[in-house]
Formats: C-alpha cells, sequence, structure tokens
C-alpha cells in the first residue's frame, strides 16, 4: 500500500525519496528540519497520494479518514493534548505543491476550536480575548475556504453586535458578549450554506483537507500548471501541525534568520525578528522589527524571548547540511522556538558571488559548485561604472538607489533639451519631479536619470533599469524651478547645463563632474572568474571595433576580439565622405582614389587593436553592409553631399535610387561586394597586412590576424576573395621584407553555408556563426521588421522567447550543429566560433558547449558572463558524462 | 601493347569497346559505318593512345612511324593505288576528339601529291588542272598546319604569277604554267620556314599527324576542355582515308540524306544532295542543290550519279541499327557512294515528338524510349497558339517566322506607345523597321513583334524569341510612315491603333483581329504524353488563380491545382478598394465589415475553379503578401483611394508609413497574416468551405478543397491557423447540412519548416515546397536586389546557373530532401509536393523524382513539360535501379 501520510516532529520524520512531490514544499521543508533534529511544531503531511485517492472521488474514503484519525492520535500523543480535550490540541493546515503556486489554499490556523475547546484555551491561558478572537478568525478561514463564504459578512455581523451591545471597544469583552457574537457568525453560516460549521475537530479536518485538495482545481492554478507544464495529477499536499502561539504576547514573536551577513558574507546569525502582536494584521504594524544581529549581544539578548544562540546554532547547522547560506521562517510561542520554513537565503548578485566564493574559502563547497550556484545574466548588476571618490566631491545628497550604475553630465529638465543636449554628443542627466511615459525617449539618449519624487518601483526607476541607464529616485530635498532653468538644492542653485554626477547603486548625487571608475574585474568577482575558467573548454572573445571596446573587454577577460565589424570605421569624422566618394565613383580607378585614402585610415585603427590585443587573435570581418547604407538620406544632407563632393545634386538622387534594395539584408553586401569590387577586399587586406607588420614590429611579437568574410554560401565566392587575400599578402610581405601568418575565414550566417560546410571548409581556415542573420534567415524573420508581429506570437504563446536573443534550438541550433559536423569532417581541427548576439546569452552557451563549439564572441560587458556561463556548461557536460554508463568493452 | 591503329573498309573494321575516346567521332562513325557493311572509303584512324605516345615526346616514335608504315601498306593494298606509285594513293587527314570542339585541325586533302604524283593523277583523270589545282590546294592546307603559313601569301604569289605569265584566266592553263606556281609555293614555303616541304608522301603523312595531334594544345581548344571538364590527357584521333573526288565533274557530289521525311515521320528518303563542283569554294554557290525526295522519282534518277536506292537502302539500314532517324553525309566520286558521317537526324520538337511516336507505331522502340528522345523544354515550341484560319481573313503577307507563337493586338509604331497602349491594358503589335536596345522595353510590353528589315537572326528575333514574343521579321513589303502614324502595305494603308495579327511560327500577317486557337493536345503529342503518364510516378498539377489558366491546365492534363494564391483575387476591379478599406480599419469589427463584403466575390471564384477542376484536388494558398502591397503608391493613387474610401490623406499616409516594411520578403505577410488577423483566415475559410458545399452540389460530387499555410516555421502557428480554420469548417457545415472533407497543409519555404518537417508534419496533412522563397532564405538573396550582383557572379563563373530557374541541389536540395525524409518520419503517408517555379524545371524534377516528392505543380504550360519530365525522370531512376547489383539474403 502506498504511504499516505507522514508525520515529523522533532528527531524523527518519516521518510520518502520524492519529498517535494509527496508532501508539498510545505510538507517537505518541515520534514528535513524535524529530521537535522531541528525544533519544529509536531505534525502530519497528508500527501499528493492521498490527494490522488481523495479528488478520484466524491467523499473522502473512509480508509483516509481512519489514517487521518491515527495520525491525530499519534499527534495527541506526542503533544500531551487532546482535540476536543481539556488540554485542547488545535492545528495550522498548510497547502502546497511541488512547486510554489498561485490558486492553493490559504493557511487555516487554531483548527479544533469549537464552542466547548475555546473556553478551555481561555482558561488554559487566562485570556479570554486571545482565545475568542482565534476562533471568530478560524469561523471566518473556515467558511471561506470549505464554504466560500466572504469575509466581509462576518464584519458586518460583528458591527451590528457592536451597536445592539453597546461595545466600548473594536472587540467584545465579556464572555457574554463573545459568546452572543460567535453564535450570530455560525448561525450565519448555517443560515447561509444550509449546514452547521462542524463542532468536531475531527470533522473540521476532514471537510479542511478536502477543501484544500479542491483549491487544486481552481481556475488560476490551471492555467499556471498549463503554462509552466506541470501535470495535471501532480496535486497537492496538506500539512497539518501543532499551532505556536507566535502572536500572544511578549514571549512570542515571529522572525527570518539567515546564517550569513550577506553583506560580507561572513558566517553571523542576520536577519529580523518582530515582537508577538496582538493582532496578526499588526504584525510590524507599530514598526517594532528588531536586528538579529543586534539582539544577539549580550546587552540585548533579553529582547528576543527564546533562545537566541540555540537560533544561531540552527541556522549554522542547517548550511552545513545545505552547503549555502540559509534563511528560516521561526516563530517563538510562549518562549518555545520552531522552525517553520527554510531556504537558500536570497541575495542580490554581489552578495552571491562574494558568499560562493567564501564557501569555498571554508572548504564547505569546491570551486565548480561556486561557479554553478551564480547566475551567469546577474553579472550584470557587477559590471557598472562606479564613482571614484575623491576628497574634493560636492555631495549634494542622497537618494532612493533605483537603477545601478554611476553616470555624469550636464543637466536638463526635459525630454526635449535631453534630446538636444545628446544630439551635439553632450552627456547629460534627465532631472525630472517624476517621469512619464512621454518622458521615455528623453531617458533614451539620457546617461542618466534622477526624480524628486517616487521610489524604487516608480515609473522611472522600472524604465531605467529595463533601458539600463543609472537612475536615483525620491530625490525630495531638490526642487526644480523650470522658469529660471534651475534645479535648487538647499542653499546650491544649479543652472541647465551645469554638471552633475549620479550613482545609482548607491543613491549618491554629487555637484561637478566627477571621474568614474569603470567596473572591473577584482576580489571575489575576480577570485570567482579564475574558477570559472578553471572549468572552461569554450574560449571567449569580444566584438569590438573601437580601442576604447577592446581594451574594457581585455580587462574583462577577453581572449581576443572575435569580430571587428569595419564598416563602422567607415562611419568616423570625415571618413563618411571619402566613403561616398568611393561609392560614388563611376568606375573602378575613382574607386581606387577613394580606397587609397582611406587605406591609412583603417591601418592606423587596426595597429591600435592589434597592440591592445598583443598575443591574442583579432577577427577582422571584410565590408558587410549595402553600399547604400552610407549614402546621405534626407533632403538636406543630401544636398550637403553633393555640394562637398562637387557631384550634381541629380546625378547623386539617381545613384541613390539606383543602389536602393528591395531587402537589403538580401542585398548587394558581404562577399557579394567583395566580388563586385575586389578592390574594396585588396584596400581592407593591404590595411590590414601592414598594420599587423607594424604592431608586429613595435610589440616584437607576431600578430596573426584572422580575415572573415560576411553572407558567404558558396565555396567558389571564398576562393575568388581568398585568392586577391593571398595575392595582397604576398605583395605586402614582398614590399616589407616581413612575414605575416593570417586565417582566411567564413562567417556561417545563411542556412546554405551551414548545409555547405564541409565544403566551404575546403576553403576556409576557421569559421564563425552569425547567429543574428542566421535566424533571420532561417526563420524568414527581418528583425527590423519583425515588432509588428513577434509581440502577437508571444502574447499567442506561439514563440516563448525570442529567437534573437537566445538561440532557437530546433531550427537554428540544429543547422549549426550540422555546419560543426560537417566542417570536421572535412578540416577535423577548424575552429568554429559564434559572435552574433547569442556568444553572451548564458542558455545560447550552453547549446554551443553541446555542439562543439570552440569559442564565443560577445560583446565587452558580457564577456565576464560568457566566461561563467561556459564554465557552467563545461561542468554540466562534464557530469552528464560521468553519470552516463559507459559502454562496455 | 595496345593497339594505336585501327583499320577499317566496308564490311570489316577493327573494334574497340570505347570508340569515341579511342578514334574520335569521326574515326569511331567511321569504323561503324564499315562494320554495318556499308559503303566507306577505307582508312584507318591513329588513336588517341597514339596521340599519348606522341605527345610525350618532342618528335615521333620509330614504332608509331612504323605502325603508320604498316597501315599504309594495307591501305595500298585495299585500294590498289601506291603512295607515290604510278597509280598514286591520296588521302584525306580527318581530326576528332570524343566529343565535337573548337580549336583541332582542319581537313587536309590531297596528301600524297607531290611533284611526280601530280602528273601522274593529272594523266590518269585526263584533268591537268584539277590535279595541279589539288596539288596547289594540298600546299596551302599543309603548310597552313605543319608551319602556320598564311594562305593568303600563296594568294600573293598567285597574283604575282599571273601578271608575270599574262595568264587569261583565275588559274594557270599550261602544264609549264602550273609548274613554274607550284615550284614558287615550295620555294616560298622553303624560304619561309627554313626546310622544304616533304615530296614523301608518307613523310608529309608523319609530319601531318604530328601537327594535328599538337592541335590538341591550342589555346581555344584548351579552354574549351576546362569549361567542359575534358580531361587534359583525353587526346585526339586522327583519321586517315582513301581520297574521294567528290568536286570533280558529273560524276561527282556531297550530299545529306536522311531516313525520314521528319515533317510527316514517315520512313522516305529525305535530304539534299549538290552535284559535283569545280572548286570547293563553289560548294552550293550555283545554288544547284536537289531535293533527294525529287531524285527519288524514276524521272529524274539520272540527275544522280550513283545508285539512289543503294543510298534509301543504307539510311534505312542505319536507321533500323540505331533505332532512330538518321542523317549521313555522303560523297559521290566517279559515280561510286560513300558515307563519310552518320547520326541522329536533326529536327525540331515537333518533328522530333512525330517521329518518336511513329518509331513507337513501327516496333523500332518501345515508349519509354520514345519518351526519353524528347528534351521536355523543347516542347515549348508546341505551346503555343495558333490562328484559327477563316474565310474572312485579310492577309498582309508572309514575312519570316522569327519566333514561335500567334498575338493580335493594336499597331504601335514605337516603344513608348506600345508602354501607353500596355499601361491602358490593350494589346499592341510594335511594328519597326528594325529593333535596337532601346526598343526593348517596347517588345517587353507587346504582344508581338514585326519588323521589315532582318531575317531569323536579326536583332528583334533574337529578344523576341528570349523573352517568349512572336516575332515576324523581313516584312520588306511593308513601310512605317511615322510623321502619319501609318503603315503601308501595298494598296492598303494602317493606322496606329488598327488591329492587326500575326504567327511567327509561320511569317504571316494579318489585317484585323483573328481568332486565336490555344495550343493543345493532340495527336503525336498526346500519344506522347499517354506514354509519360504511364511512365511517371510523380503527379504534376498547376499554378492557377483564373478560370482560364485553370482551364489551359486542365487541356495540358493537370491533374488538379497544385497553388491557388488567394492574393491575386484581392487585386481585381474593386476588389482591391475593399481589401484597402479592410487593411486601413482600426479594429477588429471594420476589418469584419470589409471581409464580409469580400467573402461572397471569394466563393465565386472558389465555385468555378472547382467546378473546372472536378475530380482533382484544388490547393489553396491563404492570403501570403504583406498588406502595404495593397495599399496605393504615388501621390495621385493615395489622394484617390483616400477620397474614394473617405480617410483623411494625411491618415491614409500615416498608415503607409506604419505599414512600410525594411525586408518585405520577411516581414509581416504569410502566416504571420492570419495569427495577427485571425478574421481574414476565417472570411477565407468560409468562402472555401462553401464554395465546395456548392460546387459539389452542383456536380454531384464532393470537392475537397487543400488549404496551405504560408511562410510557417512553427509547428504552433499551425496549430493556431488549423483550430480557426476547423471551427468555421465545423459551423459552415451545421448551417449547410453538408460534410466537407478538407486537408490543411504548410509551405515549407524557410529552412526552418525544412529542418522542423518532423514536427510540422504532426499538425499537417500534407506539405508544399516552395523553391522561391526557399531558395531566397537558403541564399540569403532577394530575386529583387539579385540583379546586381548575380550576372558578376556568373560572369566570373561562381555561379553556374540561376538558382531560381533549377534547383540547387547541394544547398537548397539538401534541405528539401531532409524535409522529405523528416516530415515522413513522422507521417509516412503525407502529401509533399513541390510549387515553386522549379515545379515546371525539367533538371529539378529530376532532383525531385530522386528525393521522392508526390507532385509538383507549374504554370499551365509547363504542365506537359513536368509530364515529360517526370517520366523521363521515373524511367531513369527504373533502370538505374535495375543495373545495381542487388543485395544479397
Amino acid at each position: 500500500m502506498t504511504k499516505r501520510i507522514f508525520t515529523f516532529r522533532r528527531g524523527a520524520a518519516d521518510r520518502t525519496a520524492d519529498a517535494a512531490e509527496a508532501l508539498g514544499l510545505k510538507g517537505a521543508n518541515l520534514a528535513l528540519l524535524a529530521a537535522l533534529d531541528l525544533p519544529v511544531p509536531p505534525g502530519f503531511t497528508v500527501s499528493t497520494s492521498a490527494w490522488r485517492q481523495v479528488s478520484a472521488q466524491s467523499d473522502m474514503p473512509a480508509e483516509v479518514r481512519a489514517e487521518i484519525s491515527a495520525a491525530i492520535k499519534w499527534l495527541e500523543e506526542v503533544t500531551g493534548r487532546q482535540f476536543d480535550g481539556d488540554c485542547p490540541l488545535l492545528l495550522a493546515i498548510r497547502t502546497s505543491a511541488r512547486v510554489p503556486m498561485p490558486g492553493l489554499a490559504e493557511t487555516v490556523l487554531d483548527l479544533g476550536l469549537n464552542d466547548r475547546t475555546v473556553e478551555r484555551v481561555a482558561a488554559e491561558l487566562g485570556d479570554l480575548s486571545f482565545a475568542f478572537r482565534s476562533y471568530g478568525r478560524f469561523i471566518e478561514a473556515f467558511s471561506a475556504l470549505v464554504y466560500n463564504v466572504d469575509p466581509a459578512d462576518f464584519e458586518e455581523i460583528a458591527d451590528d453586535e457592536r451597536q445592539l451591545r453597546n461595545w466600548t471597544g473594536d472587540e467584545p469583552r465579556t464572555l457574554e458578549e463573545w459568546r452572543s457574537l460567535i453564535a450570530r457568525y455560525l448561525a450565519f453560516v448555517e443560515d447561509e450554506v444550509g449546514e452547521a460549521l462542524p463542532q468536531t475537530p475531527l470533522e473540521q479536518l476532514y471537510r479542511a483537507i478536502e477543501a484544500c485538495f479542491a483549491t487544486w482545481r481552481r481556475p488560476v492554478a490551471r492555467t499556471f500548471r498549463l503554462a509552466h507544464g506541470i501535470p495535471e495529477n501532480a496535486g497537492v499536499a496538506v500539512t497539518v501541525h501543532a499551532m505556536v502561539f507566535n502572536e500572544r504576547d511578549e514571549k512570542s514573536g515571529t522572525g527570518r534568520a539567515i546564517s550569513r551577513d550577506l553583506s560580507t558574507g561572513q558566517p553571523r546569525l542576520t536577519g529580523e525578528f518582530t515582537p508577538g502582536a496582538r493582532d496578526r494584521s499588526q504584525i510590524g504594524g507599530d514598526g517594532k522589527v528588531l536586528d538579529l544581529r543586534a539582539l544577539a549581544h549580550p546587552d540585548q539578548r533579553s529582547l528576543f524571548p527564546g533562545d537566541i544562540e540555540a537560533l544561531a546554532d540552527h541556522v549554522r547547522r542547517l548550511e552545513a547540511h545545505v552547503g549555502d547560506a540559509v534563511e528560516v521562517t521561526f516563530m517563538v510561542g510562549d518562549s518555545e522556538l520552531v522552525l517553520l520554513q527554510s531556504g537558500v537565503a536570497k541575495r542580490t548578485a554581489p552578495e552571491a558571488v562574494r558568499v560562493a566564493v567564501r564557501l569555498v574559502g571554508e572548504g564547505l563547497i569546491d570551486e565548480e559548485e561556486a561557479v554553478l550556484r551564480i547566475d551567469p545574466a546577474s553579472l550584470e548588476q557587477l559590471l557598472h561604472p562606479t564613482i571614484e571618490h575623491t576628497d574634493d566631491l560636492l555631495p549634494l545628497g542622497k537618494g532612493m538607489p533605483a537603477a545601478p550604475g554611476a553616470a555624469t553630465g550636464e543637466i536638463v529638465f526635459s525630454a526635449e533639451a535631453a534630446q538636444a543636449y545628446a544630439a551635439e554628443g553632450r552627456p547629460v542627466i534627465l532631472v525630472r519631479t517624476e517621469t512619464f511615459p512621454e518622458d521615455i525617449h528623453g531617458m533614451h539618449v539620457a546617461d542618466g536619470v534622477v526624480t524628486i519624487r517616487g521610489g524604487t518601483t516608480s515609473h522611472a526607476a522600472v524604465v531605467a533599469r529595463g533601458i539600463g541607464k543609472p537612475c536615483v529616485t525620491g530625490a525630495g530635498w531638490l526642487r526644480i524651478n523650470r522658469a529660471e532653468g534651475a534645479l535648487y538644492a538647499s542653499e546650491r542653485v544649479l543652472r541647465e547645463g551645469d554638471w552633475i554626477t549620479i550613482d545609482g547603486s548607491t543613491g549618491e548625487i554629487i555637484q561637478g563632474r566627477a571621474s568614474l571608475r569603470p567596473p572591473g574585474l577584482s576580489g571575489d568577482f575576480a577570485s570567482l572568474m579564475d574558477f570559472a575558467d578553471a572549468a572552461r573548454r569554450m574560449r571567449v572573445r569580444t566584438n569590438a571595433e573601437t580601442p576604447s571596446e577592446a581594451r574594457a573587454a581585455r580587462a574583462f577577460g577577453a581572449e581576443g576580439i572575435g569580430l571587428c565589424r569595419t564598416e563602422h570605421m567607415f562611419f568616423d569624422g570625415n571618413r563618411i565622405q571619402v566613403m561616398r566618394e568611393m561609392i560614388l565613383a563611376t568606375d573602378e580607378a575613382g574607386r581606387r582614389a577613394a580606397l587609397d585614402r582611406l587605406l591609412p585610415m583603417q591601418r592606423s585603427d587596426f595597429v591600435e587593436l592589434f597592440e591592445i590585443m598583443a598575443g591574442q587573435p583579432v577577427t577582422i570581418r571584410l565590408l558587410d553592409p549595402p553600399l547604400h547604407e552610407f549614402l546621405p538620406k534626407g533632403e538636406g544632407e543630401i544636398e550637403d553631399t553633393a555640394r562637398q563632393l562637387g557631384i550634381d545634386r541629380a546625378v547623386l538622387c539617381q545613384r541613390i535610387i539606383a543602389l536602393k534594395e528591395m531587402n537589403p539584408m538580401l542585398g548587394h553586401r558581404g562577399v557579394r561586394l567583395a566580388i563586385s569590387y575586389p578592390e574594396i577586399v585588396e584596400t581592407q587586406a593591404r590595411a590590414i597586412f601592414e598594420a599587423a607588420i607594424e604592431a608586429g614590429a613595435r610589440a616584437g611579437a607576431a600578430v596573426v590576424p584572422e580575415i572573415l568574410l560576411p553572407l558567404v554560401s558558396l565555396r567558389k565566392e571564398v576562393d575568388f576573395v581568398r585568392k586577391r587575400i593571398d595575392q595582397v599578402a604576398a605583395t605586402v610581405m614582398a614590399e616589407r621584407g616581413w612575414k605575416v601568418d593570417y586565417l582566411v575565414g567564413t562567417m556561417i550566417e545563411l542556412p546554405r553555408a551551414a548545409v555547405q560546410a564541409d565544403t566551404l571548409a575546403e576553403a576556409a581556415d576557421f569559421m564563425s556563426v552569425g547567429t543574428n542573420d542566421l535566424t533571420q534567415t532561417v526563420f524568414g524573420i527581418s528583425r527590423d521588421d519583425s515588432a509588428n508581429f513577434l509581440a502577437t506570437y508571444e502574447r499567442q504563446g506561439i514563440l516563448g522567447r525570442d529567437p534573437f536573443q537566445s538561440v532557437d534550438v530546433e531550427g537554428v541550433g540544429e543547422l549549426i550543429a550540422l555546419a560543426v559536423e560537417k566542417a570536421r569532417r572535412t578540416r577535423p581541427s577548424i575552429a568554429m566560433g559564434v559572435c552574433g548576439e547569442q556568444g553572451g546569452d548564458p542558455a545560447s552557451i550552453d547549446f554551443f558547449e553541446r555542439v562543439g563549439i570552440d569559442y564565443v564572441s560577445c560583446s565587452p560587458f558580457r564577456v565576464p558572463i560568457a566566461r561563467l556561463a561556459a564554465a557552467q556548461s563545461a561542468i554540466r557536460a562534464a557530469r552528464l558524462a560521468q553519470s552516463r554508463p559507459r559502454p562496455r568493452g
């Protein structure tokens, strides 16, 4: 026979292998605490197997009733109290499933009270009001759960009694008054639902358990299960335990204890305690929440009604068992401490890193375990700049830390001004009394946001966190005078255009332009990264075009540049004009003349990147976008360009129209440009080789550039371009008398390239999967146009997550796996990278680890995330391999 | 030892398995004719294995010389003549490789002539001039081949002699004059090249063969080999045979004989004969080309110097051997007939069909063989409309049949006028004196073209054939007066806008608007199609939206509609305005109101298609293009639309801008529209089901509509739309009380759909591969924009053929094969079709046969082509399977 009821008391608990599934989270947790010999209220859990039996029938089967009745007998013995006896046993009824879930029954307290026991409890405690108040609340909770009676109806009855009997306070004072009120409650229930509320505690319990079970079928719960793939027959469990009167007097109370000081990572009892309140609705209402750190001090120990040393010891033992910082919910009733719930302590990302590294230091967990404990995406919180604190800073005050990161800029008071300043390249801090949706375009261009009103969930705070802008809210001592264009801060006055500096991680606001310290890897963060690197198989490179990006990425541990997009180099300053000259030239000679002027600019860019990345590989992608992207757009710009280049405006317009494309994403771009205009390839290759020689000579070490061809679909495209690159290499090497090693590789960003990776691998030294374009072509979705329908797709549940953010394993992923497998068939040692946006996405990185990608390349700030994610994937893969039975022979 | 020299004479030829490879086309052909006991000049072929030996060394090896010398001995015996003897043996030297190829040596005639033999030949024939003229020509040809001497140099010498010796005619008359001329020729050669032209015939032969062999290395030949993948060491063979004096007198001549009358297909000697001419340069020059049909008549038989009955017998025997209509090149020398070359008779597409069907009737070949004999693409020539000849037609005359097909339309005299008329939907015939590149845009919009000048290779003719427009050229009796806007045709005058009718297959021009008979399948063509259908596995459907397309397709044997694009139905007449109302509606109610007005229009379209296709499946694709394609484009049209729909112009513009897309090909279209606006699907589904019931009731037979979802990439897209369709089906069936069977299928036109075909097959009843969009996404190429670079790709040899015309087997094809395999894994019996342009391309059909596609769907006019191609593929596949060794056990 399947066991249906599981008992627990300190030091002993019925065991089961699938505790959460059978007992629900609450039951399983209490069983664990009991088994660890930690103090818990004694009780039992009516398991999900009982639920299955009950829910299959209309009434609770007799054998289940018998088992519950037997469990009550056991509980009576353990507690020395009796259901409906002189020393009455009162119970709390808690419902839980294997995961937290909405829609299930609320806790029912004080079950066992009836017209008889209420007076015995009153006598035992010497507290008439507490006993009757509890009875009244029980009737309300039971009726709501079992009969769906609205609690407001009882409020009306109470109001009526108050007038009728002329109560002096909020509730009855005399036994008569209490009896009258309860009698009306019970009469109302009977009247309303056609049956009397059971006076037998055992009957109360049966009905309560049945009702708790039935909440599994509530629509909210059902919707949640459908959305989260929880089987319909998983069911709920009901945990029944002896009441703890934690809200009665100064010898009672409720608290949350944590095994560590999360801000330092050190083992120490932290958390808070709320002393026993007279009324559940008033918990913490009088603000009397005490800090456990303070209570642990010998001077203050008396303020805690239980044994605080024992509490510290309990959490310590629990932490040792779990192997992680834990938090527990505890109660004190009549000076006796019990634990009700435990779990790993919730923490912020910096806290998590600190605790994990500390646990390794203490030998509680190993490095791999520490690596697995941190959510890679959470590291973003550690990667914000901070204010460089110097003596000359003029603090303006401290508001709420609403969105992390520091920023400095000129004050503006409107979104319009923010845009105007930003258009001139001036960094701005948008200061508003509060923000509204029409301010969002200003927030987007601002470097930081300050609001005078609002907290950490205000409009400004939510939007700022969403778009990654530092934000300080609730700076109530500031006052904006729009008419004067002034910001009053106590005695000081700042004007629009004056500089301020803010730190959204701390709430600080500082007058003037403070230096910002870029985020870096140090301390525990650096240790964690070391652990990760030791476990990692995949390399992590960065996507970087500018020296500052390259430097940031190196600081974050990037192992080279996996993607340097050269087109961005052509938009800078006056380069765009030379680029336009090249595009508008009518013959190869004209194009070559313009390209010759671009050559030294590109070369110097490359020299700088090569020097920063000394010793690391640098992958440079040849020009990719269609040429029309470089041409002027609006009327004015066209006019200007025509004048500057000395061309007829009509001719320019004609050329713009000729280059226009219906579907530029699928147009004349990538390697197709290289084939139409080989002179572009030749110039780029020359710039790369000359830079490699120059940087190599200066550094004394050879640089190995990797040249990447975009949008390849045919082997012959690679052959064609490679031939030109090889020719340029030979020429430059002959001119300079210096040998350069280099690689020529191809992007895998079209389905055809994936399918033909074996053939392409014959001609390519390496390959880099471009997940953005590959996702666009595999799905046939243009990112630029997808907003119109992808929102509907997500709303309708047709697409779970944005396939551009995280790799679509079944579709795009299958083609990537195919490409890796095919390419290695031809060239087993070929390096396969990923350089799309997904290179920094943990879920995607996990997939790339599984299919054997050699390296990912992501934006500089995602490099630590990728390092951690890659390490986690490698550890998981190794564990999976170990857990598999080895093939024989 | 490898055999190097192969002899042949009537009734006996040295055999070799790989005749064409070893002996070249000419040698192999003569060996075949000889082996069949047909009359040939005796001779031998110096094979490619000799070529390999000779070309490996600088001089001809002694053993090869010895073998050639032995072969000459044999030939002397066979002919009873001798090299350099009293009865001189003269030879023709012909060079050939295993395929026809440019750059190889020209034929050298009369080898063996020298200062001695020339006079013996003169004496033997009694024809001094013929002998010496032949000698002179031999010296020229030999010097050109062996020494690279320019033949024009000999012309100069002859001119000089003419003046010096006062010749009375074009050439010498007396022996003295001839001797003097030849002596100067020989002296010139010796002077020019530093050695005397060999007087020993055997030496002449060695040198000639060496030189013929060397032509394999000529650049033209090498380029050709590279382009056609012919191995460098394949080599050439040199065929040497006794001279036939076919150009000497009335007892000689040359001709081409065919075994059948290709215009009827009946067995009968046809072809032509050119009686012996005095001079090779004058062959046919006097126009005396005789028709063999006439010569076979007893009255005219004496005009043929040989035995014409024997000739007829020869070609008959050859045809029986080859199993196809053959043509031979023959010569008559001194009344003796020899065959020199044979092959299957060249023919037009109608002739090919006629002959193949006739051969089946005669039991010479079986039906499968007949099917394999016809190039499917050539059937296009049979699929043009013709003029319905009635008594009241007014013929204007007959020009050259320059591009096939008949057309009728209004006369215009310029490309501009053609465009203006066409823009108004008026059919036009462009009449020009001749055409130039600037006329092409006019030809594109014209229904037919007439030019006064030019023949069948004029600009107009070439362009018209290329773009498939009927064209008559060389209508020299017409005269255009542009100033008057008039066309003078003898006594008649036609004006711009007057109707004419032309037939480019016959050259006819007719005044007025004649009825055109649409092409149809009848007679031999129908028989051939029957043969094909018997052999075919794949079904052939058509892409059709209009009743006329559907009717034409049925007439061509389409087995249902494989693709009915519903969007085209929304452009007609006032529907576009209702469609625009739907698109511009701001809510679902507005859209539904417009859709309700479109419903009856669509329903009546479907009823008509269902009735025409009675008994066949009809696949209807839901709305596919992005909505902006239906909106007005230019300023004027926007203005009009705003007025007609009563919307503010600015609002309309705003909506147009909002719907604009960067990459519409990858945008909000296909099934994405169905998910954003389910009401569109519901209306279309209702129209389909109501039409199915209506047509079914009328026809008394149930129609099974197949509903096709475009641009699917996710299983859930199919689920979402299918659910709506099923709901509508249930509603309509309940309303009408009539059951409709229907299928819901999905396009496979995105790489993700191909990769996920197994999952999609769980939800789809059938699948249809859309090769156009699949090719666009697999290659990442927009057809609209590809012109800019695909031309360069073809010029650079990067892309062999347009992947949109013919399936890219390695890339797109691999994904199609994967889709078929995966879909069948889930649903083994699922029907897989192809409905892109490639559904009518023979090479693609061959691929589709191999991967197990069930049906192709193509434009109506390509249906017969697809039927034939599918049959050929099936036959080839069956033969391949038979030829494979069967697996044991």
